[in-house]
């Protein structure tokens, strides 16, 4: 009932994280939920954005080549007409900020540079072509480039989009997450830890099935729909642990073990060609393993920067910190202004130090620690959004 | 037609953002779903966490007292029993990691501290009371403290509750935004741009409505049911705009116009209590006008960090970037390695240049630009989570 347990650099598990790609398949969405998700193909404009040129600002439409010479001590006068009509010579017009310039006009005054009384513009300042406008196929001309292939969606390229008159956008399939709850105790806290996980890293959880029954287990490992499988506890060394077990019948073991601290029982491989991922059903090993290894490569399979999802912030260490040489260290800490105190626990093994830690520092698996007042850049547990 | 047009000091606006609480209401949600919201009220373990001793390891349960003296030159000898039984003494039983301790046991061997043989545990380790063991209550004891109100719920808050038996939980409402398109053109990108960046920042869009007569503006800036109203277009100085005048008129104006650009014809105000932002109604001023006043609101009222969602990154400034003294300037660039180069734009008029940038970089008002070569530490668009 003993593997051969050799946890191997977190560099290697990490390199595995990072190997799996963007999930196959493509479902059209309205524009308004694309937030967040990556574009299915490039797309081109269909017509120039804008059609027409508009004003840039809240001014007077005019000819620019009428503004000649005038400035503060020389107003020149322009006749005022209404902007809905072609604009003749000698003449402005009041335009707000998006209208279209009235045909003719090829630069807006700022209300500041001139002064309108009784249907006359003084004008006080001389214009070039083009001075507060945004001329026809500005933004993107007709068949030019709106956006590429594989580009993250952000609030600003939806809005792109909608200029260019889409409402609907063609984006990658979310990656799919099965959860399963293999071990014996605190499964029922693995599985809101696990969904509320996948959630934030972009991806969506399809099922959260308990399961411990190797048969079983081989079973699920196996069905269809899922881009990435999570399995929480059953992983330890005792005669119920059936997860290993499962996973080197209906696939393959990539590493059985990995040098971080807590979660070094996390075991990576794979199953129709899907990443598997065993985390240690312990809720903070599990925890720990998930931030350090399965989101990396959820992240990434969901287009996001593979990085830890905190941010950080650089503070000095109030007490010494400790750490075995060889592992990658997940140290949670007290942050108190700009001192981070590290959380004394015999050897991490309560969920309730991740609770009461404002983070956590990464110590490095060749360093045995840092003395006090050492600079140091945690990780923030609450800033990760 | 022309308003006293004074742009206030963008602390000012930021000052104003800050000072709205988190909406009344509370709501009883599955605790799945919890992450990212703020806890309504104080939890207490209703029984201790967990209910009995633990083993925090694989390893063989046994009594601390009968290791004394045990050493990898003097292993002492256990017969093994089954760890369903209570321990009788002189015995040891195989535990898994998070199983109960049988009774009578009090500390954990791991696999590599003894050998064991034919029905025989050799203990090659002394051991003190306790190790290897998550006592009864030490995760949290009955009556305790599980968390506190106005706690963001982080994943591991979820397991935490969901080992203390709690399947839904009480949290505060999300504060709800109402989106009232007012402008005369581009209100269609208006609309995806604020509903996007709503979500983003912790709020839920209730509803996004086109109206641009003052009357109508007026109706619903009135309307209960919404915690913050976002206006976009209608704030210009055209016969056309009447979102101010409507605010004016059911509520009140706080600051007419913020020394930002792009996007200092923000107008902020309130209505029945409740925080009213105008923003121009042109997207690339909408988006910079939402992202430095609205979403510091918005992510204050759902419990969150003020500070833009964006990270920010050390670069070297590849080429001179020039600001005008007396307005906070949001000033685009595209990242190479570690350089970032400003997007040469005219008047910074076109969301093309919030599309095409990797982040920006804000230029203090008392600030004239940086020359090239400068150590600057811009936002980055793509990195908000």
């Amino acid at each position: 009932m003993r593997r051969t347990f050799e946890p191997r650099p977190s560099q290697e598990a990490f390199d595995w994280a990072d190997r799996w790609p963007l999930p196959q398949g493509t479902e059209q969405i309205p524009l308004a939920e694309a937030a967040g998700r990556v574009l299915a193909q490039d797309l081109a404009a269909p017509v120039d954005i804008p059609r027409e040129p508009r004003s840039a600002r809240d001014g007077y439409a005019l000819r620019a080549a009428e503004t000649l010479g005038a400035g503060d001590y020389n107003p020149l006068p322009l006749r005022l007409s209404p902007a809905a009509l072609p604009l003749e010579r000698g003449r402005a017009a009041w335009v707000a900020d998006g209208d279209p310039l009235p045909p003719g006009a090829d630069a807006v005054l700022t209300m500041e540079q001139g002064e309108a009384r009784g249907g006359v513009l003084e004008v006080g300042a001389a214009l070039a072509c083009g001075d507060g406008v945004v001329g026809a196929g500005e933004e993107c001309a007709a068949g030019g480039p709106l956006l590429r292939a594989g580009r993250r969606l952000r609030p600003q390229d939806l809005a792109r989009l909608a200029l260019a008159g889409m409402t609907e956008v063609p984006v990658r399939r979310r990656p799919r997450a099965r959860i399963i709850l293999a071990g014996h105790f605190d499964a029922d806290a693995d599985g809101p830890l696990l969904a509320a996980l996948v959630r934030r890293d972009g991806g969506q959880v399809t099922e959260v099935l308990a399961v411990s029954d190797e048969t079983a287990l081989i079973g699920v490992l196996q069905q269809p729909h899922a881009d990435l499988i999570l399995v929480a506890g059953g992983t330890g060394h005792g005669p119920q642990d059936a997860a290993v077990g499962a996973l080197e019948r209906c696939g393959s073991l990539h590493l059985d073990g990995v040098a971080i601290h807590p979660g070094g029982g996390i075991v990576l491989g794979q199953s129709a060609s899907r990443p598997v991922i065993l985390l240690p059903g312990a809720p903070l090993a599990c925890l720990c393993a998930y931030d350090l290894v399965a989101a990396r490569a959820l992240r990434r399979m969901s287009g996001r920067p593979g990085h830890l999802p905190y941010r950080r912030r650089v503070l000095t260490l109030g007490r010494k910190i400790a750490s075995s040489i060889g592992r990658l260290e997940v140290a949670r800490l007290k942050i108190t202004g700009d001192t981070a105190q590290p959380i004394a626990t015999a050897d991490g093994r309560t969920l309730a130090t991740a609770v009461q830690a404002d983070g956590f520092l990464l110590i490095p698996e060749q360093s045995e620690g840092y003395p006090p007042g050492s600079r140091v850049e945690p990780y923030l547990y609450d800033d990760y959004d």
